[in-house]
């Protein structure tokens, strides 16, 4: 298949585009590389040393028979570059990474708050009216997220796959529906991503595209078997207060005898995924997209779900980390249940990787290896929610 | 009080800063002009003449104790103006009509749908950042569209005023909820209120803004109390395919005698409400704030419904016009029903104008008198959805 990956740079981005790249697929990332600009911007780094895309991409081609190409291209802001890229390449698939993915950064201050919002509406927009006006019967393969759902908010749990049966009580008497569960976003970020699920419900029913919306948990992990093949093809691992997500940070923080950074009692449960499913899940969704006039077809990117103080205890017996609590920089509950229903995923052959196989890979061969990276002065969070 | 109006050269813009200035409060209008500059791209006019924002505005300040002031900004585009024009002003609320607001415009081309998305939702958070960062008490009042709800899509009628009580049907059993009422919009356009709720789901919820959101009906109509002062005061009629709503398209068209245009069979129903009733609802809107902390205030601001056949008919009775059935250009439901709930306003002392009171007027005094401006090459839909 030939599938563009937009926003193919990024954490999950570039994982994905070797994947499908080894399996044989022909890939063109496009990335307007606003990633490695923000870390910039914010003075943060990756844990790990990342080189240049170009310089990536040169590497894969030489492992690989099938080449990776490149363009450089902001989705967001250029409508017609983007027309055209897609009506030349004419991709079965598109897989849509593209859009600011930091809930911390969404919500630092108006400049980022309207960025967020710009770019990842403006990108997925964009993106429909593209596939629309090129008439092409592209599958778009979009990452979402948990957070649309809020956790745990309607009471329904496990938290159904995208839609939800309800009974509508009107003046007249019941009547049943099957709706998109109700959205309840916790920051900006994820905001976009409810805005984004209406955009696709109005492009698959006026213009019949087809869409499958992953609602993915926080993912975890850095490498996958691709890779792995050489040093100069590292994941990147974020680990700082805005861009580092709770586990990455716990890591990190084991790493160099910093204290866990709780936010709050560290009661909240949240969705886990390891990167290296999150890869497959994106090939098994690639292989089963929805039938042409479908509505969007929306899949929990999920393997488990964990306390966040469970998780600073795996990481604690592993590495005999103290756990600091800090006040909560966000407006959450301070506790909540959480079950998630995955069965589609699992029905189509993902093989979860659990934290307790996964984690220790983690500890010794990224966080403690490359540790001596670490810019203290990124570790607290600088992003507050009612600021 | 002092209160900001967001697109106040606007069809209901205008006519409520006229009245609520009337009202005795101070009013600032913000204003792009762009609906004088769409009217320039497209070749189209208002049938009645309408002079300069400046010179409406200068004939005002003569006839009204309190002047009206006004400063051209893009809201959308100029993120610090507004908000500096925001913290200097200390508006008590805003009204934000500041949305391209037609549905075919908002289907014509790659550029125009992509336009009525960025510019909408770019207007609407900017905003949304703006009052939050002001950290002043503000209520924003916010023109909606029944077009949010689908038509009859949900089976749920009469129509709730924005929120709908269910039963979800989970593992575990059922679990009443209110939600907002599943989206279902049917054109780019309309697809930007529903992202424009979603936002407002978000900023009541995490900044306590004080949100009011009008779910408006088809508004018919040219002239209010106030607009009928001076006749360069007189408001803009709109009767072009692209931004003439129905009903003043027929009225125009049985003005030069052509035939009134049918999209489909004329089954469709829609909901309406006069210019008249337009302003005094937002009036009503303004005097009754959501408290802090309270959820979007949702009002169904419509008066009557009525099938589009019947609408036709009304005006043939006064006129003898013909009637023409053409292709829908739409992609929508052949016949609905449709029934609102109104109850908030009427409560509050709504008093509505309905058609068969109102549109013996609206022939004589404006389509009639103003025909010979009539630009006959406008008349037919130029948009389709499926293009």
């Amino acid at each position: 298949m030939k599938i563009i990956i937009l926003g193919g740079d990024g954490f999950c981005g570039w994982p994905t585009s070797l994947h499908l790249s080894k399996r044989g697929h022909e890939i063109l990332i496009l990335d307007n590389l606003s990633r490695r600009k923000i870390d910039d911007e914010l003075g943060t780094n990756s844990l790990t040393p990342i080189v240049s895309i170009q310089e990536r991409i040169k590497v894969w081609n030489t492992l690989n028979p099938k080449p990776i190409t490149f363009k450089k291209i902001d989705i967001a802001q250029d409508y017609q570059a983007l027309e055209a890229l897609i009506k030349n390449y004419k991709p079965d698939a598109i897989v849509h990474f593209a859009e600011q993915r930091s809930a911390p950064y969404s919500m630092k201050n108006t400049v980022t708050k309207t960025y967020t919002v710009n770019n990842n509406v403006q990108a997925t927009h964009n993106l429909l009216v593209a596939i629309t006006q090129s008439k092409l019967d592209i599958h778009l393969v979009h990452l979402g997220t948990m957070g649309v759902y809020g956790y745990g908010w309607t009471g329904a749990n496990p938290i159904p796959e995208g839609y939800v049966n309800v009974e509508l009580i009107t003046r007249k008497g019941k009547l049943k529906k099957e709706i998109l569960h109700p959205a309840n976003p916790g920051s900006v970020y994820h905001l976009t991503k409810t805005l984004d699920q209406l955009m696709f419900g109005f492009y698959t029913k006026n213009d019949q595209l087809r869409i499958t919306d992953l609602h993915q948990g926080i993912v975890w992990g850095t490498q996958t078997k691709e890779t792995k093949l050489d040093k100069r093809l590292i994941n990147r691992f974020d680990y700082d207060g805005d861009y580092g997500t709770v586990l990455n940070r716990f890591l990190m923080q084991a790493a160099i005898k910093h204290p866990l950074t709780i936010y709050g009692k560290g009661l909240q449960t949240r969705a886990f995924i390891h990167i290296n499913n999150t890869v497959k899940c994106i090939e098994i969704a690639i292989q089963n997209p929805p039938k042409r006039g479908e509505r969007t077809s929306i899949f929990n990117q999920v393997t488990e779900t964990q306390r966040l103080i469970d998780l600073a205890k795996m990481i604690q017996k592993r590495t005999n980390a103290k756990i600091q609590y800090l006040e909560n920089p966000r407006r959450e509950d301070a506790q909540n249940d959480l079950v998630v229903d995955n069965t589609r995923f699992l029905e189509l052959g993902l093989n979860p990787t659990t934290l307790n196989e996964g984690l220790m890979e983690e500890v010794s061969e990224i966080a403690f290896k490359y540790a001596d990276r670490v810019q203290l002065d990124t570790i607290y969070p600088s992003s507050k929610w009612n600021n």
